[in-house]
């Protein structure tokens, strides 16, 4: 198939897969092929990244998460796997996207002011934070994930129900609850790198989000902490959830069965 | 079996399959086999029409959609689908058919009205206006789908909760709460094609709705979009969301590794 | 097993059917045995019935729907179909039942002196009445199915929410809102012919609906239609549609592969 | 494994196997393992009991309940099972109990004084009150399940919705609805024998019920009938509904294929 | 992989199993691989526990629970597991924690004022009580398990629904409805341990609960009894429940069909 490029982002596949005893029976094959196309995907110097992962309990027993510019080679991707002997379990597709509630130099104004920074060093302070907030852009739409020990995955939508319905809030509203929410995840910073995906039309949950952590006790913390945010707590709907170890695609494969 | 053809409108199978190891060890042959169904199907000539897609992500591996206007013949080639080495996954069935809410020629003399036009020129304009609303119901009802390179799928209900009741709203209400919907639709004019078939009585759902377009963002941007107009943001239930990459059938086949 | 009849009414079993490796493998032979298997069960002459059906969309293949006055000639039907290369898949299990909602002789003399009808006239009007009413009930309880182009199976509950509690209604109120509910579907007289059977204990949904009809947009209308009746739009809780077409058991078993 | 026997009541095995391919390819032995299984349960003389039925409908072939004792003989049982061709599917696991809304003697005495029942001629009924109920709570928790022609087994919980939470109900608004609900029941008495066993903490449901008839329409009807008492209009949360036909073991067997 | 260890707490992991026609047939060296795979995990000296059990009911056959300070070790005791021919069923990931409305200095001191215990005495009090929640605290997070009869686990979270919404109550309202839920809990102290674990971001559940106790009917009372505290009624959300007969390895796989 052609290139499919989206005009803005790029795309991202979560795929599980079990390693059942076909794969176990063909062990070195199946490891030569997943590391393979590992390989190839990462070696198209387009900013298409792999990550490979064990998954922790009996949902799956790998994880891969592919994103990059072009729709149809992770479509390609998704199908050189299908054709080894792993059996394909769940998975997830989205799209890297912009959140429409970001701060902006307007939102930053007012808060210099509120702290009662005015005149030229709020023009110098805006300049920096703009440059900021253009490098938070671009890293949202073409993100360079950080090698960490664990990684957690879950879809999430928002609540349409009657008393607590997301999509029938103000857009100021929705905003001031998300800078609230944006607080919780800032606390985290260093700890837990966290990429969040959209998948409206494309899967059956509004969004993806994954998370990348040295220690399972910030994953846990994060995700526990931010359901008091009332963005989460009043609004938050959540789908299942997968929890890994990272590592070099060898050394995951190994510890999968797969050597 | 006899064509049973319905007195108003045509029918659509929305399939999904599997491609295993079954039909990947004899994938020449299945290859083949779905390429003859296919093309048959299309040779009837009588408006029939087949869309074969790969699916991202792991609900699927490759998604055909056909719609024409005998039911028999639409069994059929499931038959003919399922005497192949694919494995059936999920599938919606619908009837192509009009909606209710669609403006006539007296809510179009009332918008007028309030635009200050009236008498001749008024008259001039519903006759505009029938004949582009008789071209846009017989092409719900006998559509000639274009081709795009992504197809996005979707079944949806309306609630029938407590305090949120579609079902228990007047006409007239509902009417005004499509219309909102059909403007954020229109919106996406060229760039992105629906088709919205009905399935009361004949699948799990009340309507499936069909995307096509060029570019996965726009299939994002309109359902994210939507999903604020209040009929939706109140009162739709959604059901899975597939999302596939559309070509001609024996490139699309040899993406998911049947060629 | 011995015979095992209900003290009133009809034993039902919807029964589904997936055709596949080995059925198709084995193609004759199991074409052989259904039929056998049905025309067996017929041929008892106690008005036992089995309408054969192909179904359109993955759901299955294959729907078998047999009535009779046995439980465990129905049991041993299924068994003799378990015995067969088809592999079963979804089913409901009902009896035929009287409406406890349905009109009586005081509600008919009331509709008449609604209407101006007294003395000789009305009681004449009455016998008539009961008369179609005895008919009317023995058809509900010991049906002779009528046979059509098209099958809707569906099963379904009356909702026990807080704010819309079937069951916490009066028998007054619900008898009301089931007399609209009658009304609409007595609009189809003719062109679709509808069974309700009752579940409770037997499976997991209340009642199971079979309407028959030789065009699909009767069965899409009709379920549409009731979407509105406030017995419908306020109280029930639907389960999945089953919609297939009917036809001579060896020409559908044809049609899905088998002969 | 040692003996492990409840410091009350007895252990309650619902299973549900499938007759699929394995099982048929080798019918005499596997229905000879599941007769000796049977029969060396039944043979422990401690009261323990196995009820063998075939299943109407799809969701199974065979059905057998078991209860004694020991819950390490029940285990072994299971196992014995799991060890022949039959398929396991659902199951349910429960204990019997006392119900802590039983009429106790003040009850009685209270009722008594009602209906003007007072002095010696209250003392005599009372002494024949506690007798009954001493006998209908040794059979509760030590039942000798009576040979009827079919059976039905449903799962149950209470709500604990917002506005219809039943732990939230005081004991005394608790047992008062419970005795509605006896009430009903009672009324099948001599048609219906009910089994009501616990299963917090042992299986996902609070209640299994289990209803013993010789006629199908007094296990609908009963079911039906309770669905409008107050504590299951407002409380109940009914789990999957199985219905079968009882018999002696070699006939069940038979039935279902394994002769 | 190399090690990794959280910075507080344990990883614990329940896994579930199906004994199916591979594992019986190559039941020796089935029961070898495991019995090695638990041994050599306890082997590890560092604390790490494994609890082997049958499983009463079709949900799984056999359940292992593990716990130890190293992920990757719980990762590849899991793994050596798939390597054998059980069936991987359900499971569930945790670490175990602190509980954050644990009563402290202030809480006791408070406490012992009410029962009129000042000074001194309260000093002396508030020594002891502090050291036996250090002991509490450490074996929450470093737990010791003991060796009883039978084990229930079951997942859960806390509501978040209009009008009960858990994560919307201020933390003394948490902690005042926690303490009333400890209470119910201490009452079974020496019949019931109990060992709460945490698993926001790590499986679909806010925590998972296992109960260890020598009597099924202790599992029974305490589970039921807990649904009425208000904490429970009106806020808890319950997953599925296990429950399984515990013992010596070798004991309990024999008891499933592997010796």
């Amino acid at each position: 198939m052609e290139p499919l490029e989206p005009k803005i982002g790029w795309g991202v596949l979560h795929l599980f897969y079990r390693v059942g005893a076909a794969a176990r029976s063909d062990s070195a094959a199946t490891e030569k092929q997943v590391v393979a196309a590992v390989e190839s995907f990462e070696a198209q110097a387009d900013g298409s990244q792999a990550l490979v992962f064990s998954v922790l309990g009996h949902k799956a027993d790998l994880g891969i998460m592919v994103l990059g510019p072009d729709l149809a080679r992770l479509q390609a991707f998704q199908a050189e796997l299908r054709a080894t002997a792993l059996e394909p379990l769940d998975s997830f597709v989205s799209l890297t996207e912009l959140s429409e509630y970001t701060m902006n130099d307007d939102d930053e104004r007012r808060r210099l002011e509120r702290e009662g920074i005015t005149g030229e060093a709020a023009d110098t302070a805006i300049v920096a934070f703009s440059e900021r907030m253009a490098k938070y852009r671009h890293d949202r739409l073409y993100p360079n994930l950080p090698r960490k020990r664990t990684i957690c995955f879950y879809p999430m939508a928002k609540k349409r129900d009657v008393g607590a319905n997301w999509f029938a809030l103000s857009f100021d509203d929705r905003k001031r609850l998300m800078a609230g929410h944006g607080k919780t995840g800032r606390a985290y910073a260093g700890r837990v790198q966290q990429l969040i995906t959209g998948s409206t039309g494309l899967d059956d949950w509004e969004w993806g989000v994954t998370l990348l952590a040295d220690d399972a006790v910030d994953i846990k913390d994060i995700v526990y902490e931010m359901r008091f945010d009332a963005a989460s707590a009043e609004y938050a709907v959540f789908g299942p959830f997968w929890f890994g170890l990272l590592g070099q695609p060898a050394a995951v494969l190994a510890s999968v069965g797969l050597r």
